[in-house]
C-alpha cells in the first residue's frame, strides 16, 4: 500500500451521536451544558483562529430564535451550528473562503465541512420536493420533516451528498491532467464529474474520461475519498489505465490537457516554477491523488 | 488483484449522450427514428422476456401526453423511458420486483436501474426544494427546472444518488455478517449505512462499524461499487480490519451478528443448508463482497 497524507476535509475529531438524533430531550440536555459550543460564522465562512483552529463560542451566545444542529461531541463536549437559512450561494467559494481554507488545520477543516454541508443543505431545502409544502428541521438538525400537522405529506428528507469521481488517466508512465478556461494560467488538475444514477464508480470514471478526453479506460483502481463541502460532494479519487495517449477533448469542459511523467508531477507538487503545471491546493483530493500516484499507488 | 464477478446492476451497454441532453432538437430527432425504443413497465416493474431480457416497444407506442427521458443509445438505437409520476413507493421492492430481478440478465438489470432511478426521482421531485414551486423536466429528462417563466426561482435540480457504505469487518481470518429482524431466518449480510455529509468513505465505514457492532476499524480497503435502484443508492463495498472480535451490537439496527471463516463463507455462497448462514442474492454487492473476500481481496 502506497503511503500518502490523508485527504483534506478528513480526520475530524467529531463523534456523531446518530442514535440520539431523534431524542429531543438529549438535544436539549446537551445544549444546556456549560461546555456546549457554538460554531462562529460570518455568512458561511468560518472564523479562523491562530494555529488554524475554528472559532467556537459558548452555546449561550445563540440568538433566541435560532435553530441549531447538534454536530456531535468533541472531547466529550457538545458542538452546535446554527442552521437557519443563509443567503450566500453555497456552490461558490469566495476569496475569503479560499483564504480560510488555506489557514484551517486539516482536522478543523473536516469539522467545518460537516457544519457547512448541513447549513447549506437546510438553506436550499426549505420546501418538500414531493409536495411543495414548507418543511421544518427534525432529528437534531440532521433531517427535515414535511409535517402532516402543517398539511404536509409526512415525508422525511435527509442531507444530500453527491458522489463525484475524480481521476487520473494513466498511460506508459504518464498521467493526464486538464484545465478549465476560467482557471489561473498553468493550473491543471485531475478530470472529474458527477456519478450519475445507475452507474458504478468504475463506470463513471470510464464514462467521464471518454466524454471529456476521448480516452478508453481498461482498468480503474480506487485510491482515496474526501467530502467536499461546496456544497456537498463525496469526492472519489481513482486512477484509470487507458488504451492510448491519443486525446479527443470536449473543449466545452476541458480547455487543454497534458500527459505528465513522474518527474513532472513531482516538480508540480513542489510548485516549482519550471514544472509543467501548477497543482490544485493540498486540501483538494486531486492533490492527494497526484501524491499517491508519485508514491506508487 | 483478486478476481470476482462484476457486481449486479453494472455492465449496461447504454451509451449516455450527456453532451446532447440540453439539445431539444436532438431529443426530438432521436424520438422520431424508426428504431427508437420505449421501455415497457407495469408501474415501476420491468417486463422480463425469455433469456432475461428487458421488454422494449417501439417509441411510437408512447401515450400522446407522456414525458420521456432519453436514456441513451444501445447498439446505436435511442432508448427512452416514460418519466411521468408513478404512485408506487420507490423505496419498497415488491415480490414481483424481486422475481423480475432474479430473472434479468446482469447487463439488462443495469439498464433497468438507470431507467428506474430516473422515473422514481421525477416522481419524488415534482416540486422545488428551494421555493416550493412546481418544477418541470428538462435536459432530455435528466434534470428538472424551477421555471422563472412560471414564477419559480430558476434553480435546476439533478437526480439524486445517495452513497452508502457496505462492509465486512475482518479479524483473524474471519469476517462479520449481521442480520435485521424482518429478514428470513438464517439470512445474514454485510453491515451497511449511508455516508453522511462531511465524511469520507473510510470514515463512514469506521463510524458505521462502531455504531452498529462496536468494532474499531484500523484499516479500510475499497473493493467494488454498484448502483442500487431502490430508490437510488451508490453502494460502496469495503473490507475493514478491526481491533478485536468483541461485539457491542446496536440491536435496534442489528438483531444478531456472527464471525464466519472462509470455509463458512464458501458454504454460505453455495447456499449449502449446513452452512452458517444464507447469503444475499447474487445481484446484491454484499454477495460480490463475500465472493471477493473468499478470492483474497
Ligand atoms: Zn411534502
Ligand atoms: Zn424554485
Amino acid at each position: 500500500m502506497a503511503r500518502f497524507a490523508p485527504p483534506g476535509f478528513t480526520g475530524s475529531p467529531l463523534v456523531r451521536i446518530d442514535n440520539e438524533r431523534d431524542n429531543q430531550a438529549y438535544h436539549d440536555e446537551q445544549l444546556a451544558r456549560a461546555d456546549a459550543k457554538l460554531l462562529r460564522l460570518t455568512g458561511l465562512a468560518p472564523d479562523v483562529l491562530d494555529g488554524g483552529l475554528l472559532g467556537w463560542g459558548p452555546a449561550s451566545e445563540v440568538a433566541p430564535d435560532a435553530t441549531l444542529a447538534l454536530l456531535g461531541l468533541i472531547d466529550g463536549a457538545p458542538h452546535f451550528v446554527p442552521i437557519d437559512p443563509v443567503q450566500e450561494n453555497g456552490a461558490q467559494r469566495s476569496a475569503a473562503m479560499s483564504a480560510a481554507l488555506g489557514q484551517l488545520k486539516g482536522d478543523e477543516a473536516a469539522t467545518y465541512a460537516v457544519a457547512r454541508c448541513l447549513i447549506d443543505w437546510h438553506s436550499r431545502h426549505q420546501f418538500c420536493p414531493r409536495c411543495g409544502k414548507h418543511t421544518r428541521p427534525m432529528r437534531s438538525g440532521w433531517a427535515r420533516l414535511c409535517d402532516k400537522a402543517a398539511e404536509g405529506c409526512g415525508s422525511e428528507h435527509f442531507p444530500r451528498t453527491d458522489p463525484v469521481v475524480i481521476m487520473l488517466a494513466e498511460f506508459e508512465g504518464k498521467i493526464l491532467v486538464g484545465r478549465q478556461k476560467p482557471w489561473p494560467q498553468r493550473n491543471y488538475s485531475a478530470l472529474a464529474g458527477f456519478v450519475e444514477v445507475g452507474e458504478s464508480i468504475e463506470e463513471a470514471v470510464a464514462r467521464e474520461l471518454f466524454e471529456e478526453a476521448g480516452v478508453k479506460a481498461t482498468n480503474v483502481r480506487y485510491i482515496a475519498s474526501q467530502p467536499w463541502p461546496f456544497p456537498s460532494q463525496l469526492m472519489i479519487a481513482c486512477i484509470a489505465e487507458v488504451e492510448s495517449a491519443d486525446l479527443n477533448l470536449d473543449t466545452r469542459e476541458i480547455e487543454a490537457a497534458i500527459w505528465v511523467d513522474k518527474d513532472g508531477v513531482e516538480a508540480a507538487l513542489r510548485r516549482d516554477e519550471s514544472g509543467p503545471f501548477m497543482p490544485p491546493p493540498p486540501f483538494a483530493i486531486a492533490n492527494t491523488l497526484l501524491n499517491a500516484w508519485v508514491a506508487g499507488a
